[in-house]
């Protein structure tokens, strides 16, 4: 078996050059996209394509003005929407009962798989594509800008443009780490150790833990980049936000 | 630009072959897929490929015994995991904060991203693939049958083998019921009528309606396929499931 050397080279590309992507070329690549597989075929997904320079100065602060964010020339804002489905429902006599856990969480995967088959395709067609990890942190705030009607909430997004400069590729976990043959098979302290010796040891890893004032490099995460604190206060806004409108 | 005709093609495939795949050509498609993007290059994941036939028979209730999943040689059983990366911080002297729903979100995203990714390169190595839908449904049976640990959550799982027999391919919607340019923009109901009428008048839409004596298809997804009974009920149980374990 011989696998496109793209999926094992690829890298989120954070920095776009001025080349513009066409109305048309992006369409292609949603159309393409939309044929990944959804629960039940309902595609309870829409995205938001955005280009237009006043919106996305609108939307940047709930993106925290990040860099991969400012500097795109398009940023693609992917929905968990049931209101298509449920409009439709409605012309036809049927009443849908999608205001639960199961429904939201499966919209929630149908989304983002549909998501990640815009990103392969983007890449593969040259593009450079950046996930943007805020969209849930500030889904009211996005849903005000887009305009969002009930029932569609923005779920995850991503920034698109033709690549400029150096991206870096991360390492990533051996694959002995994150698959087990069968049943689950729990980690030693010294397999743990192995495992993220890679990641332990890439060139940004000192960086990071010096500029941060920290002792590893798993301090960085655990009280830098995603603190307790702002997990569950980000938490506790979503669930407001989701309660009533999608629970 | 020239799309890999592939995309638009693709269809799940619920019937399989005899002929089996090697485990190394597993592990070649998992560690390519790796490399798709995660928050914050955590890879807060693992995959369980399961093809021993004793396991797999008592992971068969757990998915409803349903065609796809007793035919395949291979079931992946993807699972968000907090279990690798906590266990790696508590080695690090670092006190993670993820028993929130944004934490969970987070690797709900990043385990379905994955597993897309590991369904589209297996597609393009000529195997099929169908996602069963069944495992938010029944992760507690189903981390019982995996020997899950604390910490690591069942999401979805994928079929997999060569393909047999024919496979249909399902129709999706316009491009233009799915995108919105700049904002979202609302449907009327003409609109919504247009851009159904292709699912409504595939082959077998008839044939689901009479069976299951409804008047319309959409009825068909709410009162027999997704009915908000086994949506709440199944609400329930994951909510359960999550409380004082992930959230």
């Amino acid at each position: 078996m011989l696998i496109n050397p793209y999926y094992i080279n690829r890298r989120s590309v954070r920095d776009y050059s001025d080349r513009q992507i066409s109305d048309r070329d992006i369409e292609l690549i949603i159309d393409a996209a939309s044929h990944a597989p959804s629960t039940g075929n309902m595609q309870l997904y829409s995205v938001v394509v955005t280009r237009d320079p006043e919106i996305l100065r609108r939307l940047a602060p709930a993106h925290f003005n990040q860099p991969a964010f400012v500097k795109a020339p398009v940023v693609l804002t992917f929905c968990a929407d049931f209101n298509r489905f449920e409009h439709w429902c409605r012309l036809n006599d049927a009443v849908p009962g999608f205001n639960n856990a199961q429904s939201l969480l499966s919209a929630i995967m149908d989304v983002s798989i549909f998501a990640q088959q815009v990103v392969t395709i983007a890449e593969q067609e040259g593009l450079g594509t950046c996930y943007l990890g805020t969209t849930a942190y500030n889904a009211p705030e996005i849903a005000r800008v887009l305009e969002l009607p009930d029932r569609v909430l923005p779920v995850l997004s991503v920034s698109l443009g033709y690549p400029s400069g150096d991206n870096a590729r991360s390492p990533r976990l051996p694959v002995q780490a994150i698959m087990h043959r069968d049943t689950y098979h729990d980690y030693s302290d010294s397999l743990i150790n192995e495992y993220y010796q890679e990641i332990e040891q890439q060139p940004d890893a000192a960086k990071f833990i010096n500029e941060n004032g920290k002792e590893t490099l798993a301090q960085v995460f655990t009280d830098v980049r995603y603190p307790r604190e702002n997990n569950e206060v980000f938490s506790v806004k979503l669930i407001d936000y989701l309660r009533g409108r999608f629970l």
